[in-house]
């Protein structure tokens, strides 16, 4: 059923559907689906408007939702799955800063010890013998 | 308009929103709204329900949706309400996080420096011409 460059026909879809041609028309005419049009003005359906075709014939056959309903309901799906995405990357960007604060927290405790026994280190090596005694010169 | 404890009647409910109560009754019926009932089994209506029955009104009668689409809009308008109260308990919380992080990394380098300027002192101390004869006898 499919035709070149990846696309669907309006029969193609159609049948894929079960449904008549003028009712997929209907839908774009009430701007529920938009399919982009080939040179010579045929509608070309690609596999997202199938989806979204889909999800169409669902809410009106499936359901008994006009279009009126549709449409918000297409609009309102739509919100929630920019939500979604939103979430997910707020999620990751505070899991990442909260890495990052956790490694900088353990770099500042390595730093940190490495002073405190190289200031003891020199406090022993100022402390011995030899050095007491060039101290005392 | 107002009935005792805070609660509307169906009369009022429907001058309120211009609508026949029989509009009101359908709405129940379908599931849309569910307003409690006294003991004497009269309908009470919170402002929550007015509020709900509001939104029903305004969904079929100014954009034209049928019942079909109503209920699955409410749904929808819920669980979009859900997203965004957990997105902000969500974010609430990881900012918590992060301020508590970031205040045990200062309390770190806090202690480090003082652990560190503690060592130097000792180190001088020990250093002094005093001790330093004392090392030697």
């Amino acid at each position: 059923m499919k035709r070149k460059k990846g696309y669907f026909s309006i029969s193609a879809v159609a049948k894929m559907f079960s449904v008549h041609q003028q009712t997929i028309r209907l839908y774009e005419k009430e701007g529920l689906i938009n399919p982009k049009r080939s040179s010579g003005n045929t509608r070309l359906f690609s596999e997202e408007d199938v989806d979204r075709l889909e999800e169409v014939i669902y809410l009106t056959h499936k359901l008994g939702i006009n279009l009126a309903g549709v449409e918000m309901i297409l609009k309102l799906q739509k919100q929630i799955k920019k939500m979604q995405t939103d979430m997910n990357a707020l999620f990751k960007k505070l899991q990442k800063e909260l890495s990052d604060e956790s490694e900088m927290h353990k770099q500042i405790i390595k730093e940190a010890a490495n002073k405190i026994s190289e200031v003891k280190k020199r406090k022993k090596v100022a402390l011995s013998p030899e050095n007491v005694l060039k101290n005392l010169e």
